[in-house]
């Protein structure tokens, strides 16, 4: 067993991502099938995956996402919030994989800002590895946001995750884009463009997000009336969702100021514009990065007991 | 050809209405494809679905709907508001099906309440017919709903529709129901429950329609974590959307007061209790008595002459 070398693994409900690690460097790196779509028991899809990294001899494996959910490899129940990178270590799910001892990372729960339950997995990791990556954001209170399927707009104060708020925005947008009226006509491989986009965003901020569903259907009466093209109204329809998204957070968080956004460039991107339209400023952290970091941050000191349960 | 002999329909996307009509009673009715479902052209699918009311004689027909739109059988062009009944009358296209006279009302185009371009086709026949059924809409000026797959808030001025206000509320319902994870592994059989429908009215009376989203994840959040059963899921979604298009509708009218809603009654009554929410009351009027007002209003006088298009 060498104890520099480790397995880190991002399992989400579509994705896995395993690396390879030693010390800070990635050896190696592989992809597998989300949580959701897996043809084999998730052990036997993750042995299958690393078997050749065995011959490295890790000294273990950490795995953060919907790994450990209901529907993942077992369940790690939710921390409740407020969670430092100790607390959140503490509640670490240590299996055993065929002899490789394996952490399972668990989610988050909390009473989110509206007062309403709220839950994440997977996020929680990126946002302490974001922590590491930008150690400002230890001291004080910050505004985190991590944009994809489900947004999740993250409190952290002193270094500990106190609360957070999630919104289905891309979901949302995946199912108004495939299967409504507002985008009936428009093929799937058409990208939204730039310039929809700043519209959307435009008419969120002239009218606010309460009026979101209405604004909505202009998607569908300017493609009608004034000849807006298919381009123009797929980034349109993403511009309305998510400067809604941000336009929302000012209701709850007050002024934006800076936020930190971690998630795929591209994503990211489309939420510095929009944070940019609400009056904020934006710093943004690769979300793969991010998961890296967090998972270095919630590993196992190097020469801790490793209990494993039965 | 009995002059007191009229065949009307509401010919809709997913659905036709007929009716044989002596002078305000229903001799017969029948129902048919909507013109997203048709399997042989329109003019054929209305022929042989009216073939043995052609035995009365009757002296023509007037379709309302989507008939009219570019999916239809033929594009009767939008017509501008303000609109009175005698504006619409003008502008309904003329066509022969097989020497019947085929009357095709025009939908709605308006520059909306939050000055974007908006769309109505079919319930502008309803509002006509709700001004019939109820005179005193006639005079001042009138809020009015028409709930569905995209609810129409509607604002009347002196009998004339000044303008009017679009939200996909229900195809948004019928997409996170049936596709999103908020209610994944809600069986489609399962229906919503008043409970979970009125604490969906009350969350968004508390927070505002601003944070919809967010509040669209507690759907699922409050199942993963109190055990929110499916029913109640259910209604609650349904409760959050239609609580947020009411909410709304105070922001660019102002206050409630009395609302008129127009639609099918289980609907009226969701409205009903929104509004109720939102410090309005309502006064309800069945969809398909105002569909039927609305055609009479618009036919042809008995005795004009009918110029058909060749």
């Amino acid at each position: 067993m060498d104890p520099s070398i480790f397995i880190f693994g991002d399992w989400g409900t579509s994705r896995l991502r395993l690396y390879l690690r030693q010390g800070k460097s990635v050896l190696d790196r592989r992809d597998g099938p989300g949580v959701s779509v897996l043809t084999k028991s998730p052990e036997q899809t993750f042995l299958d995956l690393v078997g050749d990294w065995r011959e490295a001899q890790p000294a273990g494996a950490i795995l953060c996402g919907m790994v450990g959910s209901r529907i993942g490899w077992v369940e790690a129940p939710y921390a409740p919030c407020p969670a430092t990178a100790d607390d959140l270590r503490e509640h670490v799910l240590k299996i055993d994989a065929d002899g490789l001892p394996v952490s399972i990372v668990p989610g988050l729960s909390c009473v989110n800002p509206l007062g309403g339950p709220d839950v994440m997995r997977g996020e929680e990791t990126q946002i302490l590895g974001a922590l590491e990556l930008d150690p400002a954001l230890k001291h004080g209170r910050h505004l985190l946001v991590l944009p994809g399927t489900h947004s999740k707009w993250t409190v952290v104060e002193d270094g500990a995750i106190t609360g957070f708020l999630t919104a289905p925005v891309g979901e949302t947008f995946a199912l108004l884009r495939q299967h409504s009226t507002l985008a009936a006509g428009v093929g799937v491989e058409v990208q939204g463009s730039a310039q929809g986009f700043a519209m959307g965003l435009a008419r969120i901020a002239e009218h606010g997000p309460a009026l979101l569903p209405h604004l909505l259907f202009e998607t569908r009466a300017r493609q009608l009336l004034e000849g807006l093209s298919a381009a123009d109204a797929v980034g349109f329809l993403s511009g309305l969702l998510i400067g809604a998204d941000a336009a929302a957070a000012r209701q709850w968080f007050g002024d934006l100021g800076k936020v930190t956004v971690i998630g795929a460039p591209a994503l990211n991107n489309f939420y510095d514009q929009a944070i940019a339209s609400q009056g904020g400023h934006v710093t943004a952290i690769d979300g793969d990065a991010a998961v890296l970091a967090g998972l270095t941050t919630l590993s196992p000191p190097k020469n801790s007991d490793f209990h494993v349960l039965a």
